[in-house]
This record gives structure tokens, sequence and C-alpha cells, in this order.
């Protein structure tokens, strides 16, 4: 089987030769500089289709060839592109059927990029052929050390090809119109379908008022992605089956399930561009943090970090350099949460085109004196000193539960109220559990939680067949879950429970839901905790945006609600279920309550903590290999930071260390903790 | 002729038995159920079509009559309805020149509801004959009580059926071109047309920029829907001539000329979604009350409201529960302001589809002892308490004019400046009024003022023909007559009058318009009362928005701009008329001096207060019948409030009453004043 | 050649007799009132085509003889336009290939005005013929005085004739596909062009991603637009050739390089509608006045003010009126500048239309004792005093360059952060050059430097060849030349230097650019000034938005940063070369400091000042002509204000003058200094 086999932490850019072929100047000075900058890894051929084949049936190799051998003259390994996420001209000219239609039903004119139809069968032709004449040329070349599949898919076609497509993945998920119209709830406005034919996807022109289409839309979305991918995946594969296979995701992108690519991954791959300095770069370190742990749980084992700005980005609201030392910082967090590569977008900045000011690592003036280069190479130059860390992976104790389905159906959803973000009710909680130090695996709710001590479930509208199941194995079996408000309404099928909510978990919850209230942005209520409940000594807090109104069954009352027509009414639960504990939280909270709740929570749930005392912009993270564990301490702060932590010695100096450490303001230091049991 | 014969006030709500046809228990737990809260009547069928004909010529009715058999078995009465509010699939794969085509010319995709195009021959055809096979059946079924005839009708459509049905009511409405050309002023900017061909609707791919048309077509769409109704009216009246007909409409809403559909009904009806909670209650009680009081004078009798939510909504932007104590609040406001029924959408949540989350009597779980349900069982029982009021009628001796074309008319304006906002204006005048404790009535401009002391006619931009006299005569005859800033400046076409404003008005205001002054929003001017003018003794108030400069020639000056190049110009004036008296208000002035202003006039117009030393948030209105008085206060506030009433009985208590009343905090009031002489 | 030979200032309006042949009182009002209000040029035939081919081929031209007749009769002059601003219905109905298809590729539906396509050979000749028709009969009657040229040129078409013409003008501009992928960049995101076929205009639906492509888009755009009006010019010249030629434009419209009309100009032309109370009337009034000078540039010689309003717009956000004394006061801005022309939009108010609450002279009462009718008589009237200052010139000696091809390319840009804004950072120089009393020629970057001591160049984002050279030979030969941040980053193709910024500037500013850092909203940095550098004295000023890090090479540094990484690096700069100085400015400092600077540098450069000590709100210009100077001191401000001039003899009243003047709120004064030596 494929593995990631480079050797030590990767470092390098994407790198963009074909631009520059009239220049071997320029071509010359990159291969320098890289050299300079300690990078050992670039990825190749993203976008370069049209130099590959100028015309149709016409290739052209010898330039990558080129530059493959003079990279490898130099020890740069290369990850190869397959060229699919930017059609040439000839291609869209000659076959009009390759360009998207919108939900409005328009079709793309040419241009662009990443904007294919996948369901095509002329551009699956054509992306087979371009990637099968790649593959048989250089999937041994020796400086291939693995496949770069596309780039950043996404997107939805509505296209004719696109809704027969989409027909015949309905037949087989349903198998007859009847189970599709109980599923869709057609009986309302008389939206039974009586013909297979009657089905279209969503459109502001058409239907834009049946969730369930909307939810099964999505899902057929992401299949027939992940169907084109693996047509890629298998057109490369077959000339060097050892060389693994990635592709570059966008985190937290909305309309693919990313956990559905899985199986196609030999190694998972993330793409992140934090916009450092927008706010508290506390706050966007958490949220870049989660996109880390989202990627590493894709398959459980170190993961690449394949784009990052050196600098800054031309596609932001503000496009603001990062500051001294963020890029050394942003290197480190990528290794703390478990990449074993960092990697940049991009090597040279473009002349012309529209991501021309992006940040790059050589700037339009093709200097290496200057700051960005500076700091790219003192980065490369620490990697390179910190490669035993190379596949060590990450233990969490605490999940976080993070489902697309659940996504995609609360955003399917017409109300209660607008404003619903189950995508900031996940960050607020994962940041709870980072501020305290403590790693997060984040997770889809159909991965495993035998490993967990804590589950955290926030706004988990949507339970999918199985779940409910699986929590209640869980917490029985010892472990604590928390789950919070409009959790628990709708089946797969995004049909309410006919039973309320929390629906299946009411046992295990111990409590149900009569009433949701929503709050006007100028309403507040406060929550009370009971004095001898389960988090007696907690101060009351704010709640807003919505609280439920909960009748507790078995469950304990932690908190209640201090005014309005529910004062009194429990706000805080806690059910104890075999040998674990199930949480509720009816209610929005602020992050200081949320991180009070936190602490309480994974205290009791016997989470160990690597360090404690941490100052407010301190991060901590694991990494453990052969008995060995890892620490790493991370200050995206403006002011020096503290942590207290167990007694080991500081990986890059080899001096002894523990206790309290000072953490300089954006830096990172890295420890080794010899005389570690690892859990399992 | 057909009348609302319903013995007592009717309570109920939308009911959708056929989500549940596979669910017998569920249905049997309704009807228990209902009859637990007091249900008398339900709306049945809106949106059954798909249910009531499968496909095209089949058609099943045996679930429905067995749905009204059991509900007639419970005492429980049926509003039944004409399915035309949504298409089934079939109907709209099979001809889709059903669906609507927008004001860009793209044709609608089958989906969504209340979106078919009124002109077209088939949808007219298939609706004419499902009316006609469910009123074959059911016109006398002993359940049913009247027709609920389609669902809100609304929107428009701008397909070639209806461009041609265009041309054809401008053929009838003008007769030649020539007529067509000075009428829409079309020497400017090149606009004659020289051939019918040439006109098509608004269009922002086309013409956007001729105000007449732009009223034409909505006038033109309006007569549309109504024709497409008569043809439903006509489709089910012969089966049984004597059931009432009605339809339940959006009060205030902007595209249907609501007054226009009078002959049409034989009981006019509602659909109210206030949105309490958002900010004060009492404002968004008056904006709901005032849709009431439309509602009323369509056919100037009691009407029906047919839909509200016993809880919240899903599609506000913030779809609140109400309160405890709201929904009853609500249900007398109805009552008081002369509904007699008070339906809710809906009795069961649907488990899926757009509006899964919408309130409804029954959740989800099916349960009873929400909070929910009981206040709706208890609105229900003190409803069927109050059955003596079916039936009377409200006097008011206050109109304000609310006029369709006007409001078209300003809205198809180009300036003279952004957010001019006529229902604005008008809401303003109505809470004046209602603080004071006077019924008004919510009339067209079309509507007979003989009862009127008072008539407000806040920004009667556009005076249709006939009006202008209907104003002279009613203040000749003794009337109060209220005219504001932004009146009379154009005749039934839009075009300007070539007297400048106040056109025909001129002799009964006293007064000519020279300039109108536009305030930005950082601008302010203040208005001083003459303190030997009528209205002396008024305190300088605040003014903003637009500041008229006048020219009083019989007028009297009221009040005075104090500032800006108009400082000392009249900005109140009165003119004398006949035996009444004609006012003029160039301004705007906040809603503090706008009371002040009705106070002086409805006392000098004689108006008899029912009530007085209402406390903010105390509402009260008036019904009569047979030489009784029933005297309604209602408190939207949060806080007990106060009002001074005649002697009289509490109708529920059967105690004496009379003096000042203390009202609680959200409830309601009912006296009975016995000794009472009906005005006419 | 053709000149502007009218004799004294024209003053006057567009005029629309076709909208009132059936109310000939009217028409004769109109003539009475025109003499009344010192009218002595009327515009005539905007939008009269209907009027005049009623149906294609039929020609009806008597009303129009009528009307000049009659205008003559009064001694009444006559601007005549040709009518291709608006289209019959007709024509739009019989050839639909003239409406315009948008961006999106949908093409207009017949309607509004100003929307035709300028490619469409129907339309050409269309104009073409009803122009020569119009010119045949009229163009040697005596009471014409010039040719108006269509109305308001501006817009752009995407109808497949567009797109065959755009890539003819392709094909012209780069020869080969080899060029015009190297000019645009295409080996970004596989770009490559094989066939010129593939080549179309941006679109939302297609390219929207190449800077390249959408600045020359824009070129061709204004190509196509002047060759439309170089047909329509050589339609009417024949028939006599002095008559002058102008067109009426709007002043910064960002669409059409107005530079480019310059040869088809005898006299050029300003349409202008400054929104006078929304804040800082002196704000309002500059950028009022950089289009004026705009104006006067693109021939360096007296203009014409062909449209402005009496009194307000219907179609600004709050279309206020003039306050008194605005009018008159606008009037003497446009004579100040340099116009010979003060005209307005409208005579009289059309009844119906998307303008009927245009302001106009005479309003729908037909009133002329109205205060708008008034104030505009009285303007009139001044002017016909004014009569000498017809002829007179502007020289001045500061420039500030505003150059289309350079607002494109940075309007094509994506990023490096959002709300770049080139017109705002002219603006901003230009204000702080116009509160110095400091006259300005805003010229684009090919108009000759050697008149100038002074050259500001803000934002010079795009150098078009040529620039460079023509920057250093005017500072060489002694000038001043101040640039700012985002200068000099691209060349005519908007390729990017590769060797940065600022490129070819590098020796002539003796610097280079490193990066350029962007600030969010809530940041700020300072400059501090060197206490002994070429500013010192300056205090520190708050700068924000974006700060460059500068390595100055043979520049001094004027101020460096307060803080932040690159705190003490340069933030201004002045570097000697030949004879004169060249000045960066690497951030966006307030208005106060600008002010400051360009005291001092215009100081430097030997701007001799015509007036001193000029409260807020005060400017000063100058006219000459046979060696006398008109000097104008203009009050914006709602106060006195002051300004000391040199002695001289008040135009009006013949009184010596100098010194110390007043200057009431809202007014302005004319000065004549006999003693004077022109500069040339």
């Amino acid at each position: 089987m494929a593995g990631w086999q480079f050797p030590g932490i990767a470092h390098g850019a994407d790198y963009y030769p074909e631009q520059w072929l009239d220049r071997p100047e320029i071509l010359e000075a990159d291969l320098e500089m890289m050299v300079k900058a300690r990078v050992n890894l670039v990825t190749l051929g993203v976008f370069a289709w049209a130099m590959e084949e100028p015309e149709e049936g016409v290739f052209r190799f010898d330039w990558l060839r080129e530059r493959l051998d003079a990279l490898h003259a130099r020890g740069i390994r290369v990850l190869l592109a397959t060229p699919s996420g930017a059609r040439p001209n000839w291609l869209a000219e000659k076959y009009p059927e390759v360009q998207r239609v919108g939900e409005d039903r328009r079709r793309n004119l040419p241009g662009m990029r990443m904007n294919h139809c996948y369901t095509s069968p002329v551009y699956r032709r054509l992306t087979q052929r371009i990637d099968t004449e790649l593959a048989r040329r250089f999937a041994r070349h020796p400086a291939v050390v693995g496949w770069h599949i596309s780039n950043e898919y996404h997107g939805e076609c509505h296209c004719p090809l696109c809704q027969e497509a989409f027909r015949g993945w309905l037949q087989r998920r349903y198998g007859t119109l009847e189970r599709l119209n109980a599923a869709w709830w057609t009986g309302f406005w008389s939206k039974h379908y009586t013909d297979w034919r009657q089905i279209a996807s969503p459109s502001s022109l058409g239907e834009r008022a049946l969730p369930a289409l909307r939810v099964d839309w999505l899902r057929f979305v992401t299949d027939q992605t992940r169907d084109f991918m693996s047509m890629e995946v298998e057109a490369v594969r077959p000339f060097n089956p050892v060389l693994p296979v990635t592709t570059n995701m966008i985190g937290r992108l909305i309309e693919i399930d990313t956990p559905r690519f899985r199986d196609l991954l030999d190694v998972a791959a993330l793409d992140i561009y934090p916009e450092w300095g927008s706010g508290d770069d506390a706050a966007v370190a958490d949220a870049a943090a989660m996109e880390h742990d989202l990627t590493r749980c894709l398959l459980d084992k170190p993961y690449l970090l394949l784009e990052t700005t050196p600098s800054m980005t031309n596609w932001q609201a503000v496009g603001q350099p990062k500051r001294p030392g963020m890029h050394m910082l942003c290197a480190m967090q990528a290794i703390a949460h478990g990449a074993d590569a960092f990697m940049m977008f991009q090597w040279r900045k473009a002349r012309g085109g529209f991501e021309k000011f992006h940040g790059a690592v050589v700037s339009h003036d093709g200097r290496d004196d200057t700051r960005v280069f500076r700091e790219v190479a003192e980065t490369g130059a620490r990697l390179a000193r910190l490669g035993e860390l190379k596949g060590s992976v990450t233990h969490a104790q605490a999940a976080l539960i993070f489902d697309w389905n659940n996504r995609w159906a609360i955003g399917a959803c017409k109300g209660p109220r607008e404003g619903i973000d189950p995508d900031g009710e996940a960050l607020a909680h994962y940041r709870a559990l980072a501020a305290l130090g403590i790693d997060v695996d984040v997770i889809d709710s159909e991965h495993g939680l035998d490993d967990y001590r804590l589950v955290c479930a926030p706004m988990l509208y949507m339970l999918k067949s199985g779940v409910a199941e699986r929590l209640e194995r869980f917490v029985c079996g010892g472990g604590t879950l928390l789950m919070t408000c409009f959790s628990a309404l709708t089946d797969e099928s995004d049909l309410c429970f006919d039973t309320g909510a929390p629906g299946p978990l009411r046992k295990l919850l111990g409590l149900r839901v009569e009433e949701l209230d929503t709050l006007y942005p100028h309403q507040r209520n406060r929550v009370r905790f009971a004095p001898d409940g389960p988090l007696g000594g907690m101060e009351a807090a704010e709640c807003d945006f919505w609280c439920e109104i909960l009748h507790a069954e078995t469950a304990e009352t932690a908190a209640v609600y201090e005014s309005d027509y529910y004062r009194g009414m429990p706000a805080v639960t806690r059910n104890r279920f075999g040998d674990g504990e199930a949480w509720y939280l009816g209610t929005r909270l602020g992050l200081d309550a949320l991180r009070k709740v936190h602490a309480s929570l994974s205290a009791r749930a016997g989470i160990a903590l690597q360090a404690s005392g941490l100052s407010k912009g301190v991060r901590v993270h694991c990494r453990e290999k052969d008995g060995v564990r890892y620490l790493f301490l991370l200050n995206f702060g403006d002011e020096p930071g503290n942590a207290t932590i167990p007694p080991c010695v500081n990986l890059e100096t080899g001096q002894p260390a523990g206790g309290m450490m000072v953490v300089p303001a954006r830096q990172a230091l890295v420890f080794r903790q010899a005389a570690f049991h690892a859990r399992d």
C-alpha cells in the first residue's frame, strides 16, 4: 500500500516554471534560491494542462521533464499534480458541455478555473487521458514522491448530465418514488412526485423549499466529485502503485463532505489561509487549528499542509502580510497538529493574472534579500532540524463532532430564525477546549469514539442512522458527552422525530425539549448554576440567541434560566448513563462560560492536561512516537506568555526544561518527554 | 345571497390530514385534541391537489370525505379550500406554460407554490376542473360551512400570454395609442409608441423608467388575479349557492389592490403574523390592528382571521414564540376589531418540508400538555363564552385613506428622494389615532366618506378621478380632513397637475405648494405653532425628511418652520371650507406631535371617545349590535395599564364596571354597555 | 476650423418643446420667460428622434423649424442635438440587434435610453441618416450655433457584433496570439489562447480573472464609442464646416476614457450634479471643481457647462434643492474654472416620465414668481454683465495626473486589499492644492508637462509607455513631482515590472519598494518627519490603509514610520534628480497632513499664490486674457470667509480692491488685475 515516505519534514511551495520557460536565467535562479530556502519538495504541474497538451491529443512534456531533472539534481523532490484544475481554452471551446451550469440553469462561459462539470463524459475522458500521459512518463521519475490530484475540488454543476446522474443516484438511494416521497415529506404543499423526471436540483428559479432535496443534492455532489477523483486516481495509480496519492482540500468548505474522500487518500492534505491581524490572533489560530485537526482526523495520521501564503494573499478583504515571526509560528502550528509537510503557495509571484499580488517566497523583483525570503529560509532550516518529529502521531482524548450532513441539513432549514451557525458553535466549543490545552480530534459523526474520554457534539441537529446508538455506547462505556441546543431534531432524511427533540437520545440525555425560544438581538437571558448541582460554584452567565425549554426526566439540573416565562427551568443538565455522563446545554453561552464548563467536564472525564496555567494566546499540543512525547508551546499573542509543563528537554537546544516556561510573543517551543508511556 | 352563518365565534386552524393518512392513530388523536382545544372550525384542502388528483383526470376524494365525516361527527365544521395554491408536479411537468415568468423574462422551473400564471388557459382549465370536482362532491356536505378559495393570491407573471393580455387590457383602457401616449407622457425620452406590440411589462432588462407603465401594469396584475379568482368562485358556486366564499388575504401586500376583490367575497378574511417581541409590542399591535381594520372595511362588516401562528413562525428573521398570554390577546384583538373567526396556521407541525418548524397547535411530539396547546385551548374556551359578539359591527367615526393606486404610483416614482414610505406615513397617523382610543376605518380612496367626522389622507400623491370632488363634498358637509406632504401631485395617469400641487385641491386646502425641500438624514427643522392659531398651545416640534414650501391662500397658518430659507413660512395650515375644515401638514412630524395634532382635530371634529386616559400600550375598541355596545380594552404592554370608561358591565364576569379600569399586562377585558343608542 | 464663437457667456437650458406641441400657449410662455430669465442659448433636440422620424424613413421637422424660428426671433441661440441618445420604439422593435447585451450575455429588452450597441451597423446607419436629415435642414439655420452630438455617451455592449469587433481590435493591437498570450500572462491558470475565437469580453459567467483582458476590453469600449461619435460628427459636419461640435460628458465616469475624445471636439463640455448639502459643501465643491478642471484640460481652453440642475435632481439619494445663492455660486464656479457657458437641465419639468420631479427653471405650475426662477434670472443677468471673461484662459502651474488606463487597471486588480480607490486618492491631493488656492490642471498621463512647476501623480499604478520618460524629463528640467503608494507596479499590459516597484522610476525616485503592508480598518500607523529633513518642522501625522516598506537608495528620507516592524524605515522621501525633485509618499495621510505637504512642495516649486489666508470653504481661481488677470473668490461655506489678494478692482462694481477681502457665505467676487504679465 502506498504511503507518505518522505524523509523528514517536507518544506516547499507550489512551483509554476511553465510561466517562465522563456526566461532560463529565472529558472536557474529559482533552483539556487530553493536550496538557499531549504526547500526539499515542490508541487509541480497544477494548472499546467495548456502547456502539457496545447492542442487536443498533442502532448508536450519536455519542459516538465527538464524541470524534474533539474530539481532532482538539486535534491528537491516533487509532488506531481494532475492538471485537471484548469481547462485549456481549446477544450472549453470545443466541448461546451464541460462548463458548469449554475443553480439558475445558466451555463458558464469559458474562463476561470476549477469550474468543470464532474459528470461530463468528455471532461472525464480528456482528464483521464492527460493524467495517463503524465503518469506514464513521470510516475517513476526519481524526483516524484507523490500525486497531487487536481486542485481544491469543490463546487456543483446543474447541467442536464448532472440532473440525470442525480436522478440515478436518488433511484439507487430510495428504490421507489414512494420511499422518496415519504422521506422528503412531499405531502406538504402538494409536492408528491409521480415520475422521476419531475425531480431536479434545487434552484432559485425552481424548488428551493424542500430541505431534504437540498441535503440529498449535496450528498450527490460530494459523491460525484469523489467519483471524479477516483477516476483520476485510477488513471495514475497503475504506473507506480506505491506512489502515495493526496489532494489539497479546503478544510471546512461547506459543499464537499471531506471525510467521504478518506479511502481515496494515502495521505490527507490541507490548504489554509488564516487572516492574521484581522482581530484576535489567538482566535484566528484556533479557527486554523480546527482545520488542521479535521484534516489529521481524516486518516488519523500525519497529513500535509500543502498551501499557505508566506506573506499575504491578494484575495482576502485585507491581504495583510504576516508580521515577523508569524510564518515560522504557522509552520510550528502545523507540525504541532500533526503535519509532516509545510508547503506554501507559491514560490514566485506571477507577473500577470488574477493572483499577481498573491504573496510568494520570491517576489516580482526576484530578490532573496527580502524579509519574506529570510523568514521562509529560517523556517526551512528549523524544520530540517525537527526531522525526528516526522511520523509522530496525536492521541487526543477529546473529540468534537463536525458533520457535513448536519451542516447541510441546518443550512437547508428555513428558520426557526436567521443566523443559525453550526460552524460558529463548533468553533466556540473547540476554542474552549483549546484554551484549556486539550488536544482535540475533529471528527464526523461516523468516526469511532472508542479513543475518547470526552465527546462534544454541538448542535447535532441531524442524527444520521447509527449515531444515536454510537453515542449511547460511548457514554455507557464511561465517556462524557456534551450536546447543545438545536440537536437531535431530525433523522437522516431530515424528518423531524415524531417524539420531538431529542428523539432517540431522550433516554441518553434524560430530558425532552418542549419549546425553542428564540431571542431578538436586543434580548438576553442568564443561566444560574445550582449551588449543589454538578457545576456548583460556577458563576451565573449570560446566554442569548435561543433558549430551549427543557423537561428534565432522569437528568439532573445543573443550571436554570434566570428570567422570562421559563425562569427556573433547566438550562443545563447532566444525565448519568451507564458508566458515563451525558450533558446538555439548552442555550448559547459566551466563550468564558463555555471554557469553564469544559474545564469542569474534562476534569471529570479524567483528561490529563499536558500543560497548565496557559496565558491567553498560548496553546499546547502533543505528538507521540516510539514512546516519546513531543510537547509544543505556541504563543499567538503579542506579549510573552506562560505555561507550566512537566520535566522534559527542549528538543532544539537539548536544555532541560519543565515547570513554568515563558514563550516569547509569536514564537513556538518544542520539548521532548522521553519517559512517557503511550496510551495504547 | 350567501353569508357567513357560523354559530358564534369560529376557532380553529388549517388542518392537513393528507400528510398523515398512513398514521390513523394520529388522525384519531387530532380529533380528540381538537375537541380539547375547543376547535369548532378547520380549514381543509389547502395544497391538497396532488392528493385529490394524483394524475391528470384521476380523482381521489375518499380520504377527504372520511375526514369530513369524522370532523362532522365531532361537531367540527369545515372551511373547504380549492387547491389551486400549489400545483402537483405532474401538472408543471406536463404544462410548462403554467409556470410564471419573472420580470427578467426567465420562466420559473417547477417548484414552490403560489407561483402560477393566472392567465394560462391550461392552468385555468385544470383549476376549474378540480374545483368543480371538489364542489360537486362536497358543496353540500353537512360539515362544510364555506369556501376558502385558493391561498393568499399574489404575485405577477410576465409570460407571453400575460403580455398579450396586458396589451388587451391597455387597449380597453385607452382605446387608442394616442391616448396612451398622452397619458404616459411618451414625449419624454422618445418613448412614443406606434404599435401596441411595442408595449411590454416593466423589466429590469427593458423599460423601468416609465412610472405610468408600472402603475398600469400593477392595475392589470390585480385585474388578472381577480379574474382568476372569479373563475374559481364560478366553478364552486353552482353546487351550493348559499355557501359563503372567502379568500385569505395578506393585509397590506403591495402588489394586489385588495379592495378590488370586494365583490367576489361573501366574507373578507385576513392572514396576519405580527412580530411580537421585535420591539415595542404596542407598535406591533398597531400595525396589526391597521390590517384588521383594512380587512373589515373591505365589506364593512365582520370578517374572518384565517391564519396566525399559535406560537412562532419559521420564516421571520427571529421566529420568536409568543409570550404567555399573547395568543389570547391576539384573539381578543381580532374580535375587538370585528373578526368573527380566529383561526391558526396550523394544527400540527409537518415532519418535513419548508415549514416544519412553523408553530402549530400540536408539535412534532403530538402532545397536548404543552404551554402552546394549553393557551390555545384556553383561548378556544374564552371565545366560546363570547359567542354573543358574533355579528356585531364597528362604527368608526374616523377614516384613514390607504389606496393601492397611490402606493403604486409613489413606488413607481423616481425620487425626488429615497425612502419615501407611504405605508409608514399611513401607519404613523393610524397609530396617533389608535393611541387616542379612536376606532378607525382603513379605506381606499373610492370608499364612501359619509359616515365619518374625520378623514385622514396622508401622502395622497395620486388623486384618482372623483376623489377631489368626494373630499370637497366631505369637508363641505362638515367633515374634517387632514392631508399631508407629497399629496395631490398627479392625476390617475400619474401626470403632474399643470397647476402644480395640490392640483384640484387648491381651493379645498386654500394653499399652493411652491417647492419641496428634502432633508438629508443629518438635517432637521422644527415647526412652531402660532399661539393664536387653530393649534395654539401646542409645543414646537421637530420635523424631518422633507418640508414643503407653502403659500397659504385662503388657509390660516397653524404653524411655521423655524429655520432654513423658508423660516416663518407655513408648515401646517387649516382652511375652512363649507361647514368643515381642511388641514394640511407640509412636513413629517414625530409620533408625539402627530398624536397631539390628532387629539386636537378629533376633538374639533366631535369624535366621542369611548375611553380616556389610556396608558401607553392600552387600546380601546367597540363593536355594536342590537343597541348594545361592546367595549374592549387591550393592554399590549408589559405592565398593567389604565383606561377610564363609562359605566357598563364586564361581559364575562357580569360584574358592574366603569371609571378607571386596570388592565393587566398582556390581557384584554370586554365590557357591555346596554343603554346605548346606535349612531345610525 | 470650427470654434466656439458665441458672443459672451452662454446661459440657458435643455429645452424639450416636443413635449408640449399640443399646448401652444405653453410654448409661447416659454419664450417670454426665457427672455425674462436672460436665457441666450438653449439645447434642442436631445431625445427628439421619435418626433423627428415617427416611422422609419418618415421625417417630421416642421415643429423643430418653428421652434428654431421662434427662438431666433427672440434672440435666443440654439445648440442643436443629434437625437441618438434615445431610440424610437419602432427602431428597437424592428431591429433587436441595436439593443445592448449585458456582461451576462442577456440582451436588453426595448426601453430606457443611452443603451444602444455602438457596433451595430443598423444603429449606425439609422443614426447617420437622422443626423444627416437634421443637418441638411438646420446646419445653416441662423439660430444654430453648434452641434450637441448625442447625449452622455457611456456604457458597454457584449453582443456578438461587439465580440467580433473586440477580437479585431485585439488582432490590430497584438498582431499575433503569441504576443497577446505574453501580454496577458496566460501561462497562469492554463489560460493560453490558441485561437482568436476563444477570446470573449469579461463576464461574471465566464472570464473575470484576467486583469489584462478587462483593461483591453475597456480600451476597446472607449474606442468603439469614440468611433460611433466620429461617425455622427462626420454626418453633420459637411453641412456647415464652421459649426463647432461638442458632446456633453460626465466628468469622471469610469468606463469611457474621456481624453480620447479630444480630437473629435471643437469645444469640450461637462454635465455635473454636485450633491450640495450632503456634507461639507467645500468638499462637494472641490469634487465638482476637479471635474471642471478635467473638462477644461481636454482641449486646454474654455469649455461649456451643459447640464446642471437649477434646483434639485430626482435621482440622487436625497434630491435636495440648492439653498438660496448656491445656484449663482455654481455658475461663478464654472466661470472661474474656465467655462464660457452655464446651461441647465432643464427648462421646464415634464408632466410624466422618469424625471418628472427633476428640477427645472419652470415647474409644473408654469410660474415665474418662484424662488428658483428668480435665482436663475439673477444668475443670467450677472453672467450677461461678465461677458468680457469669455475666452479668457487658465494658466495652472500645478497638474494632477488622472488617467483612465490607470483607473481601469487598478479596478481590474484582485487585491491586494479591498477598497483601493484611485479616484479618492486623486481627489484628496486635488483638495489639498485647492485649499491652498492653487489652480490645478487635471490631465491624463499623455498630456504634456512642460507648463507645470508641480506635478502630482497619485497612485499611478500602471505606467503606460512613455510616461516614465516624460516624468524623468519633467523633473530633470526642474519640476517637482509627487508620487504615492501603489505606483509604478505594472506596464501598459498590466504586467508587473520584473524589477519590482517602482520599475522604471527607480532612478527618478531613488528608491525601491520591498513590501506593501495593508492595514485593517482598526489599525493605524504614524509618520514622523525628520527634523533636519526636507519637511523638517512638520508634525507627526497618522497614516492608514497601507504602508509601503521602502528602501531609499539615492533618495533622502523625509519621514519615517513610527511603529510596526518597519518602524524607522522611510515613509516619505525626496530625490534630487537633474534640476528638480521627485517625492514619494509611501502611505496614506489625512487631508490636513496632505495640505501641509503640498504647501511645502508648492512653495519649493516656486508656485506663486494669487491669494493667501483663505478661510475654510473659500477657493480662489484665475483666468487670463489679453494681459488681464481675472481673480475669483468663491465661498462655499455657511459663514463669511476671508482671502488676501493683490491690488485690483472689483470687476462688477469697478471699486478698487485688494488686501484682506471678505466673501459673504455662498457668494462669489470677481476682480480684475490689469497690470499683469502673462506667463507665456
